[in-house]
């Protein structure tokens, strides 16, 4: 069963996917209708001919400007960095952010050897730049991990001379969060925090 | 972004997976390369062209046999009925028998409206009534909730004329289970299965 065989490895590279599920997904390409799988077949190449970089914030995008930076209502003096385009959208759907992004595609991690050369972050200082005083606030919001924090650092100190008030999202217990589950780092910055109510 | 929501509803409807993931199967695809792609788009039209149903078991099979039909050692005389081709692969995977399978494709659900028309059943009795005496035992290992025993119990009723030995595989508790936590169905068969040592 070499078909089988190979279409399950193929399978297991997709992100999360172990050996049982690629098998399920096999099974399901096996019994799919032949329109089915072309319907599938053309979903990939299209995504892969249509979609690319946003040229303004490296967010996806179908026509060089991606769905938020193409709103003229957004506020472009305030930018929010994130490290995923993931976050991006996570972001979006809390809907309490009215400015736009720069995606990095990454963050720099010493231990995995990624540099800030290998981040959109020299395309962001680019931006920042151009604008020329017109960004007036950056907020930094790379994951609340040790690379995440690191970029955060690293980008501060690129800002500074460029932007007036650089900010870091709030980290804290989540919601709904249970305080005693909660690891003792998460909590450290939830004290460290705190805000008057 | 049409082309990325569309890939993430293609996705949704593979087996188990959820908007998360089918939203991560898509950003591989935007991030993996054009060859990947053209390698997975290979793939399914490959398990789409080449891969159908043995003639013997309804297994899946490359070229009208199965492996499992295409060895000669086989004990054509003991069948094992299963639902799924996944049932199969895992009772290969034991290693504990040599006869030959029966695929299924599901079993009867009155709930689900499934009726014994839909699943492999006539060709099963075809197959025992060709064999002419042939076939010893028919091993019923359909799985052991509502509707797989509904069909062992039709299945014995049929095959009763023509095979001598029908025969259910032993439901208790599994090997490394906790008796503690398992249910009183599988607790009572496992007690009524008791075997002397």
């Amino acid at each position: 069963m070499k078909a089988l065989e190979n279409i399950i490895s193929v399978f297991r590279k997709f992100p999360g996917v172990g050996p049982k599920q690629a098998e399920r997904f096999a099974m399901y390409v096996v019994r799919a209708s032949g329109p089915e799988i072309e319907n599938l077949v053309e979903a990939l190449r299209t995504v892969k001919s249509a979609v690319g970089y946003c040229r303004e914030c490296f967010n996806y995008a179908e026509n060089g400007l991606c769905s938020v930076c193409a709103e003229p209502s957004r506020d472009r003096s305030v930018i929010c960095v994130v490290e995923r385009p993931q976050d991006l959208a996570a972001i979006e759907k809390a809907r309490s952010f009215s400015g736009v992004y720069h995606v990095l595609h990454g963050a720099v991690s010493p231990a995995a050897g990624v540099t800030t050369e290998q981040i959109k972050l020299k395309e962001l200082m680019e931006r920042v730049r151009a604008a020329d005083g017109g960004v007036k606030e950056v907020i930094i919001a790379t994951n609340p991990d040790t690379d995440g924090e690191a970029t955060a650092m690293f980008l501060t100190r690129a800002l500074k001379p460029y932007v007036d008030k650089i900010t870091r999202i709030a980290c804290g217990v989540p919601l709904g969060g249970d305080i005693d589950y909660m690891d003792e780092v998460t909590l450290g910055h939830a004290l460290k925090g705190r805000t008057k109510i």
